[in-house]
């Protein structure tokens, strides 16, 4: 296969350059209207039915009992379990780096505010099934979600045809700290951490990866008042090279994205046409090598190779983009870090490979995507917290803005509002009269 | 009117005493989708068939120009300009206190990973109209969006009949610092933000309170991927007094909350029998004096006053109530304080109304309602920006974590992303033989 290489496209050209995919939602909504009113309404039972329509498998319990999870630790090797336990630190360290220490604010005279970051009570993990078991988001959802201090945590997958659970999930799970496993995929899994069945508990917030289904779900309970992480996307990667990096790594992290699956988007951008060229070459020799040659093959198709003049040129196109993962392997790339204004995650020269992120940095690789960047952060601490504003006003502060509050409410046509402040002004004011 | 008092009720009924009111969506999205879809379809000729429908204007530039704004601040007193000033200073004052400081964690030997706060670029406010100009509001939204950085900053709000948007709101927005403003009002403004027309610039984020027209578009572009601040309801107050307190004070605060609107939600949780009875008293004398007394009315015959039997009960159903404002005028309000798990913005004493943070003391009154305290924060410093992740990887950090990824990579059939980083760890483990 011939990669896409693109030499000085016009500015003109830029967008149609960016374009990422789009969906017709239309159709998807019903169906998984569908599916969330059925469980809505029908409770586990109904979980059932769908587990067996769409997971082709016949749950009795619909949780992972601790028989299971124990017998799915013994046959995970002591090495995998290690390399968990490692990355599970790792994502808790920096993780607990991010812990908000509100300080009181003296705002004026006699006001004094604060935020307090309190976690979210209830949350909802998702994790994929699918071809590979994907036990490294278990890690970076439960992780930050129990260094939060959130209370109840429950975690929803998809089991086999045999009715297990991937092992590697469970392990995670059990390096993490979850207890509550249920057997659930798809948008009825959505739909029973929404709303809650017999089984399962309502969350208050739900994250997590998925397919358009469990995409489609997550946006739809957002709107019934559930919060959501984000809304996710196909995975993409955009990476950034100069005339001095290695060919070879950039097509190595060119290519791990690429495995991801065939919608995985793909791009590199360089001031050096031979580096572009250089990277085309490593990238079809290290091809056909890939258990998922033909995933990536597809995925390949669509990526694009594009020469800029200039490290401004690969900023400003870096920046509209928004990309999930920005790998920046130029000799300057601090200089080139401090102008990114649009991405999930940023990997810093050449031996900073995005597959640090996905499993063991510490950084989380639950991120947006699609454009989403531009808006919204990848999931950190704050994702499982939320900050309460608490304000205390003494005499003093009645006296600093009483005056305004009253006169900003009724300029807006609310006297009861301006007579809450008046009311204790007037006895403030009466105290300090009497007192002096 | 008589206010309802429930005395002691049975832990079975508190859900029924705490049910919010609840709306069917589905006509309403129908007839918001129909906007959405003339606007993303027409533009500003679609915009101005709509402002004629809604707001029965017709308009011709949808900007507001320079020539409206300089009118409009002549004709605000400047006392209540005073106001807004004051208002805005320590909006900023306390904005600012939250902004983020990321510092560099070593996570593991080699591994440096940090945070960044950047800013959201370009961010649509909405403002509504309606029976008071709620200007206030745009203090609210625009001074941390300018406090954060955003560049691009859009404010819509509808215009009265006469063409013109009331000049309190374009003052505030003179004194937040908002150039565009945009003579838009409901759904369509929404859409004009989120798909940007000739005249509207489309945004990545979009804040503010509005109807449910306003509600439900946001809501509806927000599945389209633009990120929205919060899901809005009716507002909310729920005050927790014990026998020390001031009834006229506890009275006058459910006051300004009941003039809000006829849905808006009104609780008081006491320990004393008698402090209800008081405050039913007080509100009963003071409710005819208000102007908005029939909306008050209203929603006062919603309203619940509930006695309790301890603080731990008045907590517990506080949390489980989950108010956009809390209020908690009790002797011990500090200890009561440190209890609250649920809640959107805590007042504390017997001298912190909830219109000191509606206007003035620095605090944000954009608070979510409907129980998503449960899991949304109010609008904040964090609202207007992202944290964006960054990593750095040394010949160390391969060594400390490199095998782990490995391992997890290929244990979840992702080769090409063991590959990335087998190839760095044997390049820099053959550097440092090379150089032993």
């Amino acid at each position: 296969m011939a990669l896409n290489i693109h030499i000085y496209p016009k500015r003109e050209e830029w967008d149609a350059l960016l374009r990422r995919p789009t969906k017709d939602a239309a159709e998807l909504e019903a169906a998984v209207g569908e599916v969330l009113r059925t469980v809505r309404e029908g409770g586990d039972k109904a979980l059932r039915e769908l587990e067996w329509r769409f997971d082709h498998v016949r749950l009795q319990d619909l949780e992972v009992s601790q028989q299971e999870m124990d017998e799915a630790l013994e046959t995970v090797s002591p090495e995998l379990l290690g390399a968990m336990e490692l990355a599970h630190r790792n994502i808790e360290t920096f993780h607990r780096a991010q812990a908000f220490k509100g300080e009181r604010q003296r705002v004026t005279d006699g006001v004094v505010c604060w935020q307090k970051s309190i976690a979210i009570e209830k949350v909802g993990l998702y994790v994929p099934g699918g071809t590979a078991p994907l036990f490294s988001t278990v890690l970076m959802l439960a992780t930050p979600a129990r260094t939060a201090g959130c209370r109840e945590i429950v975690l929803c997958t998809p089991p086999g045809r045999d009715g297990h659970v991937n092992p590697a999930i469970l392990a995670a799970a059990k390096v993490a700290g979850v207890r509550r496993i249920m057997k659930l995929g798809g948008a009825q899994a959505i739909a029973a951490m929404a709303y809650g069945t017999e089984s399962v508990p309502k969350v208050y917030k739900i994250l997590g990866p998925g397919n358009q289904y469990v995409t489609c779900a997550k946006q739809m309970v957002s709107m019934a008042g559930v919060a959501i992480d984000m809304p996710a996307g196909p995975s993409e990667v955009m990476v950034l090279a100069d005339e001095g990096g290695n060919p070879a790594f950039v097509a190595a992290d060119l290519l791990s994205q690429a495995e991801h699956g065939v919608d995985s988007q793909v791009l590199l951008l360089t001031t050096s046409e031979s580096m572009a060229r250089k990277v085309a070459d490593e990238v079809e020799s290290r091809l056909p090598l890939l258990p998922r040659r033909e995933t990536a093959a597809q995925s390949l198709a669509n990526s694009r190779l594009i020469v800029l003049r200039s490290d401004e040129e690969m900023m400003e196109m870096a920046n509209l983009y928004a990309p999930e993962h920005l790998i920046i392997e130029t000799q300057n790339y601090m200089e080139l870090a401090e102008k990114v204004v649009n991405a999930g995650s940023v990997f810093l020269g050449s031996l900073t490979p995005e597959s640090a992120g996905d499993y063991a940095s510490g950084t989380n690789h639950t991120l947006p995507t699609n454009g989403h960047a531009t808006a919204y952060s990848g999931v950190n601490l704050d994702t499982f917290c939320r900050k309460v504003t608490f304000q205390h006003i003494d005499e003093k502060g009645i006296a600093s803005i009483g005056r305004a509050v009253e006169l900003m409410a009724e300029a807006e046509g609310l006297e009861a509002h301006a007579g809450a402040m008046r009311l204790r002004r007037e006895r403030t004011e009466g105290t300090k009269t009497e007192g002096a």
